[in-house]
């Protein structure tokens, strides 16, 4: 079985095709590697072909079908924020790409995509926990609408060109190998100073952690116990962890506990964060998965592998 | 106050023109008359100002904003069934051409956002009739995930740029000065030949149809009777009517009653066709508005304007 790995030399890409290759799929990966690494991948040696190629080149994507049966399709730019600043990144490295892997699935007759979606597409929820058919669909950030209009793209494939698709919303995921996110971002700002510490917002945001090699299990178990023609699952804990309480696990994991924690104000991070998140991840559960670590517990692992990964502070 | 509305030379967006220039609103027509047309417009004369651009041109739409209060953003492709030939006319006449309405209007300090969606944003809901908080929202066709790319684009840049915005899930629109669609194509059919009439699929489909100057008056009443951030309503009628029953009605409006109907059989006229759609309209009629003509009426008054516009067969 021939594995496609869009962005699969990125954080969650590289850990997923760890699962891939020890469940005997031949993988290969496809990735730009603007933010994704060789060194990722490298212990696997030859057994991953890995293709040096962007998305947005649509010859190139259509190259990468040959004898292709599924594509995980995780490739996207993993800077939420930026979207704030760059107001096209998120169209063309969102969805854009997205059409692009579709077409060329289409063309050479691949039918089976699974997508890293993510729980921004739920917007400022106002149930939670956020369960799949919650709806209205309001995303508050350029990247949540990148992630929504792809999953749309999937969708009408699925009802126009008989694809079968796997949606999964995640949970913030966090774990080694991270080069985004609250817990790198803090450890980065650590270096700098080690007797303070920036919080952006009030650090009451809350939101759902999931551990990224507990995120590519359960892709995989999905993919493995469904068969409906569109398949949507939120990835995510049961449990919630505060940006405060991340700040604390971050300075205990990197020596720092005495340094103080400064917090800039207002109930969110920047324009376009969700300040309260809380996927449902009943369906996932019910499907027999059960991940190795709940939020804070993900948290406090990610950290210690990222300073191991960055260095002490 | 200076309104623009884009695709107001076609046939939606001149029917709300109309209403605009009674309203007293100062209009700005941007259209590429792609499929609208000049004649649309004729009878107002100088008093709207029309820009014919194209939407795929950043720096032509930046160039329509200078004063503007409001946008309507009604231009998009609009066949839905070609996107099952033509995979990138949605993407780029709907999502693109929304990203770059969007992003004249930040740049430009354009706050006020109303949107021609669709009720395909809905795909094949199991809810019926559809409330505007459905989910999970899946939509079936390529011009489905362009209106739901769209108001993604728009939420999103309502959380992060501060727009306000009007979402308007389309049923479906028929009237006079119609160019596509359902009871367009059936009396060009029988002028083709009026013995006999080809239906597409089993003529079982229904769906919610609206007129279309009872739409253009809705979307002016909940644009002048709300102030939320987002403002999503369902624009359409209480009841539905068949595919057959219009088939019907066309053949009695344009004297044609003994023509035979064959169909093509098949539960969809193709594939990304919603099988049956009824919107819940009743977050419009709660904010005191009422459409003069339901389902039935907006078919016969439309075959017999269109039969009208067209010639007898």
């Amino acid at each position: 079985m021939v594995t496609l790995v869009t962005g699969g030399a990125g954080f969650v890409g590289s850990h997923l095709v760890d699962q891939l290759i020890q469940a005997g799929h031949d993988v290969r990966v496809l990735d730009n590697f603007s933010s994704g690494r060789e060194s990722f991948l490298s212990h696997h040696g030859d057994s991953v072909e890995i293709i040096e190629a962007d998305l947005l080149d649509l010859d190139a994507v259509m190259n990468t079908m040959k004898n292709v049966d599924l594509v995980f399709h995780l490739a996207a730019n993993p800077d939420i924020r930026l979207g704030t600043q760059v107001t096209d990144t998120d169209l063309k490295q969102g969805t854009v790409a997205t059409y692009n892997v579709l077409e060329a699935m289409r063309v050479s007759g691949v039918s089976k995509i699974a997508f890293a979606s993510s729980s921004v597409v739920y917007g400022e929820a106002k149930t939670m926990p956020t369960p799949e058919n919650y709806g209205p669909l309001f995303p508050i950030s350029l990247y949540g609408a990148s992630k929504l209009a792809s999953e749309a793209l999937i969708t009408s494939w699925v009802g126009t060109f008989d694809l079968q698709a796997w949606i999964f919303r995640f949970a913030n995921i966090v774990g080694a190998r991270g080069t985004h996110g609250v817990i790198f971002d803090f450890i980065h700002k650590l270096h700098k100073d080690k007797s303070c510490l920036e919080v952006l917002g009030n650090g009451l945001q809350e939101k759902s952690y999931m551990e990224v090699i507990d995120c590519a299990q359960a892709m995989l178990h999905v993919v493995n116990h469904t068969n409906e023609p569109i398949n949507c699952f939120n990835l995510g804990t049961r449990d919630t962890c505060s940006v405060r309480r991340i700040a604390e696990i971050v300075l205990e994991e990197s020596g720092c506990s005495d340094a103080e924690i400064q917090y800039t104000g207002g109930d969110r991070g920047w324009a376009g964060d969700v300040p309260k998140s809380m996927l449902d991840p009943e369906r996932l559960y019910k499907l027999g998965f059960n991940p190795n670590h709940n939020s804070e517990e993900a948290i406090r692992h990610t950290a210690r592998c990222l300073v191991n990964e960055i260095g002490q502070p």
